[in-house]
């Protein structure tokens, strides 16, 4: 051992004794005749005092930024202590020294606020890694497994691993795939999920199946995507929707407990997709502060249950609205008092592109009750205070009214919502909250083509091994999926059949979602066949899945977490890259080790592939 | 939730309450007007009683093995109790049942004694799966996992995951590679291992690394060998050979106590390679039994420093002796009564083309003292005497010997040193020797390509990381590599140079090995070099890792063990196939979900490659 401490362990009560330590040179302080060096390791920080008698010695060995060095001395009780730091109260008065390695001056600092840009900092990701602020990310990253780990273990679920060298069946996103060597002109593919499998260990008995695993998509990256990612991916047997939620609000709660320290005793709140989309205008709503949509004209289609609140806005003659499929108010609690200037700003910002609305009615809501609105001229003030307690506004509320077509209305409110929480500081990076939402629909239909399956049909929204609501079952397998006429879709039943699925949704983010799957060999061929595939297909793509439904499939259903995103979330950020030790970039390269990169002509030989491009 | 309690649950502590079980029909077993179920789930196995009154309902619902029930009824105590499960003193009568799933008949029966053979479980994976004996491997590599997380915790690793989307820098064995489709023409490869990323991870300062990490290699598969396996991966900063092998041989002895109940308080013995070539003729030995070998005759070349013992077989005319290059003994436990026959048994196995030795010499070292041996008339009793001393026989022994080749008579001795202890039950499946194995050699010299890097060049025995003895780094630095005189290749000061590398042997098995690394810049490239590597190329695939050895790399070094096969071994088998839960075939196929198989057109566009077969 070149140590017998770490640079975090010593205290006053080790004072006197004899230490070895080994670590990174972090700062060299010259004053006078001794030099004060901070030596770091993964621990912390410890001070070390060079006297005079070992200046000859430091001259012929200078030290520098990020030099390894082990040091032996005896632990002193510092004049000036550091409260910042645990082992503040002491330093190391050296009695000999060795440069264990040299370092050249890094390409930038190795601090929590660095001088590097993001492509350096990814190229040189090992001397990035070294930053105090990336290696609590990764000590984050580590506690939240671990928490995982242990709860899910004290709840009988068994870690098993399943293959990465699998069987393309593109569905939805694109396989990354493995050309075979052994069997040429045939391809592995490594796994999107081991969705299939971990189904299998529910038919094998296996009862409680859980594994914190790598997945791949080979998927053009948006902003914060990952090739490979990780998921924590469950599954149970003999279970209904209710002791999923049950068992993974207390998987969450319990990380908060473990890695935050959160007592997270709340009631998980609980809506379905219909209501989420209505009152927040999306289906992963931010839920730390209660500002809900308020529909206030009759929404044309998609939930033919929601109830008409026309006679709000009716009668008026205001064009805008009258002409608008849809017209949706927010309250924005304590801004009636928000000047031209304020108001005009905000009218900009939701005819940016991005947002992309025509303009926005705003109606005050004075403190003494009276109410103020850009369109006075059309609404009365009883008609303004209906709209008001229509929307949950107080006395001191700005409400904000988009109108227009239906999807882009819902998703312009839902991102003003964001945009006007993120202003008055309503998303606050140390709150959580949990939510369930529930009750997904169970296909979308494909207009266009999405996957090269062919346009005008019906895709899985969750994945085609989500089973129908019980109660949908009998019109699933008595309606065929066949749409004749495709401007009229949302009249066919298969439209309005929901699924046994539920998405996790925690501060906006989706952290995890899952489903009851369907176990009977019919019914999953059923659901193939809504989704176009025929029965060759079926058996080329999913042969092993039917099989083994004949062979005594239990009821059983699961979920996956988002590894990456959950830990960001936890650490307070959105970025997964950040939490992830050797992330790729927007174009799925590492640009540390450079790759992908090109093969030996000996690889395409023996692959017997070669290279066809455009 | 489907159930109240397991299968594996109830006891006569539950005896009246009302229960509801749900799992698979082990047995159905009808007496008379009554009929009795075993009902099994991964928990267990509880006994069902159907009286009379529920004979209608089962003619209408008959029960089939592995059919899915649901049942609710009574806790019972049983008037037949059985002593060999945890729940056979009691049974359920039932009220009610439900079938949940049928099963068709499976393919094999559903037991440790199945009829179903290699092939046909494994295209049935799911329902092999279910047998109680694949249940217990699959619990036990759980149990490994788990007790290994732990420890490692409590020593200060860290869980850090890295990428499986990297370079291809074959060496050695093949890599699987992944065409990128974003980056066309370019491809990724997967981890043979994450050697390269954990010895960043100390560069980075993370001190204490592990994972439990797949790792692939594209090798012909001999029997036993995996293209996807899985490591126990660790890696630990500022330590010495001596660190790593305390707290790994500290990590085997833990999962000993968890998980097989064995406190391994023997101290673990250590011997460097030579001795482990000279005295049990390979570098695994099993040392659970003492039998080691005795060369009595000059070896020729390769461990020069080894002494000669020549002098007991000259001089007597024996020219099958005379004229073989290594003449070694083993003494096989009270067997001197062996008879003709089954010397000449022995002889037989020896000539075996596996074996391929000319024939064996045995002396019998009888009880009262005397000797009797095969070739009485070459040598006198008192030289038959110093031979037996030399290879440690007692009275009763029976001395065998080889004479051959130096690598194939070592090679014969050490199997027949197996083939006779598996012969006398030396090999006790419950008895568990750990061996460290020491100073293996830095290079061997490959004379024949090996890996397309050409013939006549020295290859790294371990990998290009691991670093020569310190003592020898000079011997390394001041050489060329070159090799003049490829008959002479022992002659080079490279041949002699030492690893400062470990393996552990467990049962005669390899079951993990490492290094202290190479840290230093110029040494990594003078190994580079000395393994055929031009600067060029040397950037091309290790630019990084020379590079970050530019900014302070610390001295670390690390270990991997072969998880499958340590739960092989701990599970008293030594076929790994057994202990993971989708394996592949030996030409790399999953049969079960038909695995690898073609992809479409439009991947092969995607990806801009074709196939090229020959």
């Amino acid at each position: 051992m070149y140590r017998t401490h770490t640079c975090g362990q010593l205290r006053l009560t080790d004072v006197n004794a004899t230490v070895t330590l080994a670590g990174w040179v972090q700062t060299v302080r010259k004053f006078g005749s001794i030099t004060f060096v901070d030596l770091r390791d993964r621990y912390g920080i410890t001070q070390l005092l060079f006297s005079e008698n070992l200046n000859a010695a430091l001259e012929a060995n200078p030290l520098g930024r990020e030099f390894v060095l082990q040091v032996t001395g005896t632990v002193n009780e510092r004049s000036s202590k550091n409260a910042n730091i645990p082992t503040g109260e002491i330093e190391i008065v050296v009695t000999e020294f060795k440069i264990l390695n040299k370092s050249a001056v890094p390409p930038f600092s190795i601090q929590d606020d660095t001088d590097g840009g993001d492509e350096l900092r990814m190229k040189y990701r090992y001397l990035d890694l070294r930053r105090n602020i990336v290696k609590k990310n990764l000590e984050l990253r580590y506690a939240v497994g671990r928490s995982t780990r242990n709860y899910l273990h004290e709840n009988n679920f068994m870690d098993i691993e399943t293959p990465f060298l699998i069987k393309s069946t593109p569905e939805g996103a694109r396989d990354f795939v493995v050309p075979s060597r052994m069997n040429a002109g045939q391809f592995y593919a490594l796994p999107q999920s081991p969705q299939t499998f971990k189904q299998l260990l529910m038919v094998s008995g296996y009862d409680r199946y859980y594994q914190i695993v790598k997945c791949f998509r080979d998927e053009d990256l948006r902003a914060d995507r990952q090739p490979e990612f990780t998921q924590i991916d469950c599954e149970m047997c003999f279970v209904e929707q209710e002791d999923i939620l049950q068992m993974f609000e207390g998987l969450v709660k319990r990380i908060f407990k473990d890695v935050k320290s959160i007592d997270y005793t709340d009631t998980v709140q609980r809506i379905t997709w219909e209501e989420a989309m209505w009152q927040y205008g999306n289906d992963k709503p931010d839920i730390r502060f209660d500002i809900k949509i308020c529909n206030i004209k009759f929404p044309q289609h998609t939930f033919p249950s929601k109830q008409s609140q026309s006679a709000l806005i009716d009668g008026a003659n205001f064009g805008v609205f009258d002409d608008a499929e849809t017209v949706v108010a927010i309250a924005i609690p304590n801004c009636s008092e928000y000047t031209r200037k304020q108001t005009d700003e905000l009218t900009e910002w939701v005819k940016r592109p991005q947002i992309g609305m025509k303009g926005l009615v705003f109606i005050k809501c004075n403190a003494d009750g009276t109410f103020k609105s850009s369109v006075d001229k059309f609404y009365s003030e009883e008609k303004l205070k209906a709209i008001a307690e229509a929307a949950n506004a107080k006395a001191g509320d700005l409400i904000l009214i988009l109108a227009g077509t239906e999807e882009r209305t819902r998703k312009a409110t839902s991102d003003l919502r964001m945009y006007m929480a993120d202003k008055l500081g309503l998303r606050k990076k140390d709150e959580f909250k949990l939510l369930w939402v529930l009750d997904f629909p169970l296909f979308e239909f494909a207009l266009e083509d999405q996957d090269g399956g062919g346009a005008g049909r019906w895709v899985a929204r969750h994945h085609p091994f989500t089973s129908p609501k019980p109660s949908d079952v009998e019109t699933m397998i008595n309606n065929s999926p066949k749409v004749e006429n495709l401007d009229k879709y949302l009249e066919h039943p298969y439209a309005n059949i929901k699924a046994n699925a539920y998405d996790m949704v925690l501060n906006g983010n989706e952290i995890g979602g899952g489903s009851i799957r369907i176990f009977q060999k019919e019914l999953q061929q059923k659901m193939f066949a809504a989704l176009g595939m025929n029965e060759e297909e079926q058996q080329h793509k999913f042969g092993f899945l039917l099989g083994a439904f004949e062979y005594g499939a239990p009821p059983h259903g699961g979920l996956a977490f988002g590894f990456d995103r959950l830990c960001a979330i936890l650490g307070g950020s959105e970025t997964i890259r950040d939490f992830i030790a050797f992330p790729k970039n927007n174009s799925g390269r590492d640009v540390m080790i450079d790759a992908p990169s090109t093969i030996d002509t000996k690889q395409f030989e023996e692959l017997q592939i070669k290279l066809d491009l455009k």
